[in-house]
């Protein structure tokens, strides 16, 4: 009997014909049933009579599959497979976890740490296999990238491909999707997987020369069904219904984005994370509607990461927090030290930042949409944040206080469990004792160089003890609010990291 | 005849008996008349039976008065005086200029720096002398000040003088003025003005072991009138209500705020700037109540200057943007980088931001309270940004766009007149062209890097000219948005300065 590990894909692949338009005219789904289970799969056309479904199986054992479809050809073929144990290194899709944080089917934490390449499908197949190539080594565990192309300043090549077909009139016909196209999408799809990194799959963008941005409220609609049935069996995808929807409302109001979210429920079984990335920072998607089920934003105000928190109670991924570089784009010249702290005071108040580049290159190579290298310096301080917090967090940080609260609203600080986490960023204290342990227990404290990557023993002190103070009729203070403190060098963008010794 | 300068201290001292309580049995006032123009000016008690009456005058010639008195002795006493040019440098008390911004009464542009040494006339006198010897150079032209002692943290020791008269009993007698504490007090503040220096006389806050917070409010009422009476005449008094009133709200409620901010009204002929100082950032005080001249805060949230001005229409001073230093508490440990960043954004906001410093110092000695040395890098910065906008800002800075539009909610720029000034932050462009000017006329664009205070002349390019972008059906840019750029380092923490030639 055939066989497919857990949360790899079962490919059912039939042959009927190629005549009229079988995208419009076709239906095709299978029901794919495990002792009381049964999960609708919807299928796909694949051009060349080639008619295609795919399942992720998610439990081991046999499953038996029935097709249905508008074609008698293709209606009620059934056959059965045998789901064996994951391949290693597969966890399955990534889901919320603990409100605020995520993990994979298998309960492994996913500590969320993006980068951004927009269109890096589209470009040269020797740039992608470079920009493959640096994903391997460079930290990150997801990657936002769009199915279309991009028409944007630094973006003017023509794709590689044309997602939908031209038709002889030179027109492109929106009612037939390229398979070649989407072939190579998917396969590319598949490396990310096996490289560990989520694909955070980027269906409406505004920039647009070629007429995406124009397609019907049917295509449109049609179109987001067939890359759930087309993709979502691969386990490392996220949905991201739009970079800066905000600039499409124009041509596409709200009720689409929300019509869209549902059509992505009704045809992606597995249920992959979905969000939805705004423009401008007033025009956040209400996150807090039901289909929605993460925040993603663009907000360089990274202090605010509890406000966004407690405003949608989901957790909160900051994709565009502004990309180091050197474009005269205002989002996308900061430097790799203010990128860095813009990581760690959103990862210490509970939140998932996003990386970009963005280097002035002589021919417009730059990582953030095409891929290839990486020439700045947050990338490694990025990945050894990332490691340092594997080391420890399970649940995922929850940051203590929120933005108002003293002292964390100044300085960022979390918790998970028995780890602590503080980043004194543009402060710069001689010494701190706030935040540390309240029993002088066996700790681990130590001092963390966030730039330098360099993690070494903190020295420890008496904790501080200041003076009272009367604020009106209180009096306040006079002791010390924890059990020591630790001595620190005067310079900013410290972390301390407290664990009790297991 | 008796002369005095133009807002320079014209004083009348009477005498009378010393018997019973004269701060609260005695009533002084006297009506300074020139032409058709009668001005009332409140007397004060000085102890040992003087009775003192000061008159500051703001046009020259010859005025006349008359007290008034609940004590025969001192009623109806007439005189006059002949107020001549103004001494050298001085330019009359800084009023509201043009909404948001600050002029002495001769129309003297004044660009508010500040900087804070809380209780610095309780110091010993070497340290006060010493105080004032660093002031002489530091290029602060305000310093915030208390009239009472503070006890807080680094500020244990006992004050020069009691404010208020210890009776035999050992208590505090709220009802007597101690004269020698405010003649010491106001003998700062003429030194601080001869030095040309504005002292923002901070009236009550709640850091107090000696009673000071709990005076009852008749107490209070009769303290900010005596105040009024006392300073007024000094032509560099600004008053603070408070700092950090709300603070003490659980004792003194709002009406009372209101209240001092009235009795100030009634007893300041020269209409001194009032504010009031918040701690906690929800706290603002609402600024838009007519009796507040400006907005001081506290907020280390810069970027925000403009919602600021926005919501109060009056210029913005903030105060307390946090110290450079290293002691344990977050809002005094901000790197010198970080302070220098702060001022240069609430600049370029269309706001004045306040100095502070808080160095650990082996005997408490830390400017922010009492005064002596600067340790710190940031205040040499911080006086090359006002030299560099005294040359050529006139009615003061307005922002380009606000907190929300582009490119301007990411960086800072603004402009007076023919001037207009860029500063980039964290942001490290290697070109720039947004804000430069429409045409190619005479201009001057200097690159300034605001920290090692350098100023030279920028690298002239073409202007970008960004591939157009599509936001649905709007096709935005393709086109430069202004006459040339500039080539730039591409590092952080420059500004560019553009001038048209004259």
């Amino acid at each position: 009997m055939t066989t497919t590990p857990v949360w790899d894909i079962f490919e059912l692949r039939l042959s009927g014909p190629a005549t009229g338009n079988p995208y419009l005219d076709v239906t095709l789904e299978a029901h794919f049933t495990q002792r009381g289970r049964s999960i609708r799969v919807p299928g796909f056309y694949d051009g060349e009579g080639q008619y295609v479904l795919r399942f992720m199986p998610d439990t081991q054992g046999e499953w038996h599959y029935k097709t249905r479809s508008s074609l008698a050809a293709l209606e009620g073929k059934v056959g059965s497979f045998t789901a064996t144990t994951p391949l290693k290194g597969a966890h399955g899709p990534v889901r919320v976890a603990n409100q605020f944080h995520f993990a994979h089917a298998d309960g492994k934490p996913f500590l969320c740490f993006g980068t951004t390449c927009y269109a890096w499908t589209h470009q040269p197949l020797e740039l992608q296999a470079q920009t493959l190539n640096t994903l391997t080594t460079a930290g990150f565990n997801k990657i936002r990238m769009g199915v279309f192309p991009k028409d944007y300043p630094f973006n003017t090549n023509e794709p590689l491909h044309d997602v939908f077909d031209v038709g002889a009139d030179g027109k492109r016909d929106f009612d037939r999707p390229n398979p070649v196209a989407f072939r190579h999408f998917e396969s590319q799809i598949g490396k990310l997987r096996d490289l560990g990194i989520e694909a955070d799959i980027i269906i409406f963008h505004p920039y647009d020369r070629w007429g995406y941005c124009d397609m019907s409220a049917e295509q449109d609609n049609r179109y987001v069904a067939y890359l759930a049935a087309r993709l979502a069996a691969y386990r490392n995808v996220w949905w991201s219904l739009a970079n800066e929807y905000d600039f499409l409302l124009d041509t596409k109001p709200m009720e689409r984005w929300d019509r869209f979210f549902h059509i992505l429920g009704e045809n992606d079984p597995y249920g992959h994370l979905r969000s939805i990335h705004n423009g401008d920072v007033r025009m956040n998607y209400d996150h807090t509607k039901p289909w929605v089920t993460h925040v993603c934003i663009q907000n360089w105000d990274v202090k605010k990461t509890p406000e966004w928190r407690d405003a949608y109670g989901k957790p909160v991924v900051n994709d565009e927090p502004e990309y180091e570089g050197n474009i005269f784009s205002a989002w996308g010249n900061i430097s790799a030290q203010e990128l860095t702290h813009r990581f760690w005071i959103t990862a210490l108040r509970g939140g998932y930042a996003g990386h970009g580049e963005t280097f002035e290159h002589p021919e417009d190579i730059i990582w953030w949409a095409k891929g290839g290298e990486l020439y700045g310096d947050a990338w490694k301080r990025i990945k050894f944040l990332r490691e340092l917090l594997e080391q420890d967090v399970k649940a995922g940080l929850t940051p203590l206080g929120g933005t108002t609260s003293w002292p964390w609203s100044r300085m960022s600080a979390a918790e998970d469990g028995d780890v602590r986490y503080i980043y004194f960023g543009e402060h710069q204290p001689a010494q701190w004792t706030t935040g540390l342990p309240l029993d002088d227990g066996d700790y681990d404290v130590d001092l963390i160089d966030t730039w330098a990557m360099t993690i070494e023993p903190a020295q420890r002190i008496a904790p501080a003890i200041p003076h009272p103070t009367r604020h009106g009729a209180v009096v306040r203070g006079g002791k010390a609010d924890a059990a020591f403190g630790v001595r620190l060098p005067g310079r900013p963008h410290l972390a301390l990291r407290v664990r009790r010794r297991r």
